[in-house]
């Protein structure tokens, strides 16, 4: 090949090399305080018999976030959950069909809001604990969920990705307890406030927490800064 | 189709719906306290008289990661440069010729490091102050590049994703410098080494900067934690 065409070759042609794009969905339940991963097993294909994330392939008219919304709910009936991308994985084989690359989202969400029940062709549908994942997870599916954990942990550090874990209106407490929680620290609370009140993220509802007498305001997420 | 057939449709299948995948890449560059994008015109293809970020397709015997490397390379001459992900787009119009999915890398770089040069069927490259983008860049690169651009002011708040921009021994003065330029905001002393020291990811040399009586510690990234 000469360099001309060596060149060329990097346009993309009518010819030009194709492949299958699935997306993966790590959801994360919090409870009590603790990160919980969404597995399943289905019925027939590949890993059959082995836990995984939920996943499926992308259609010609759909996009990745459509395709990570149908199949989310047709491996589990979820509905109207908020993802967002982690990373794109490309390696060679990983998986043993042909080539596909992924794209992996993570959720996070209040599992008690989400009832586990069984759909066609899913054989089995848990929650695990972060330190008690089943070993042989299909695909590569164990450093996806090991790198969306990464992921998440990271993020809540910048961002406000509380996602449905909050009331409407929560006190700064509880958005603090939240944060140590899943970060599995303590938070020094007067550089906590000031870390969220620089993110510009919040506003004073004006209204305080009922129950407690003089007690704290009820904060909001800002409408255009909110995730869901 | 029935319920079982669409949630079979799910499955990867030998006919599953392929599509081809391009690497595009947005490299920063850090001149003088400001960032810089690296922009291309190419001589032919789509988009060959407007400006766009370095991009090109994967072919069946390379990851992504590597598809980046040899677009950035034939492009620009570029090499060894440090890049990573930021998001995949697959809007379903995204290029003119076919469905394309791409995934955006960012990289940041010197500029001095990487003087530039017209390759093979690229009529122009230069650097563009992030105000001063052309208007009407090729495909969807805009997007990538704002998005992009967020990207690494975001990471630069909780990862220590200097690239090249900093000498391999640097005071926390100059790396508070640099910090500062890259946010465009004043950042207070004590705090700014309390959170690079919470990050754990220096090690002091035990060396000062010479020319400085009595001057500063010379820090190094900790090995394990560079990202070069």
């Amino acid at each position: 090949m000469t360099k001309q065409e060596k060149l060329q070759d990097i346009q993309v042609k009518p010819d030009s090399f194709e492949c299958s794009v699935t997306a993966d969905i790590t959801v994360f339940g919090y409870v009590d305080g603790k990160l919980k991963i969404l597995l399943i097993k289905r019925s027939f294909g590949h890993f059959k018999n082995q836990w995984h994330v939920p996943g499926g392939v992308m259609e010609a008219d759909e996009t990745i976030e459509d395709c990570a919304a149908k199949v989310l709910f047709s491996l589990t009936g979820f509905r109207d959950i908020h993802f967002e991308q982690v990373k794109t994985y490309t390696e060679l084989d990983r998986h043993p069909l042909k080539r596909v690359i992924t794209v992996c989202f993570y959720a996070l969400v209040r599992p008690e809001n989400h009832p586990l029940t069984l759909r066609d062709n899913v054989t089995s549908i848990d929650w695990f604990d972060m330190d008690k994942i089943p070993e042989k997870l299909g695909y590569d599916h164990e450093k996806l969920i090991n790198e969306a954990y990464l992921f998440v942990q990271n993020n809540l550090r910048h961002k406000l990705i509380v996602g449905e874990l909050l009331p409407k209106e929560f006190t700064l407490q509880e958005l603090q307890n939240l944060y140590e929680d899943i970060l599995d620290v303590e938070l020094d609370r007067r550089n906590f406030r000031k870390r969220i009140f620089q993110m510009d993220v919040l506003e004073n509802t004006g209204e305080k927490k009922q129950g407690v007498k003089g007690g704290p305001y009820l904060y909001r997420l800002k409408q255009s800064k909110a995730i869901r």
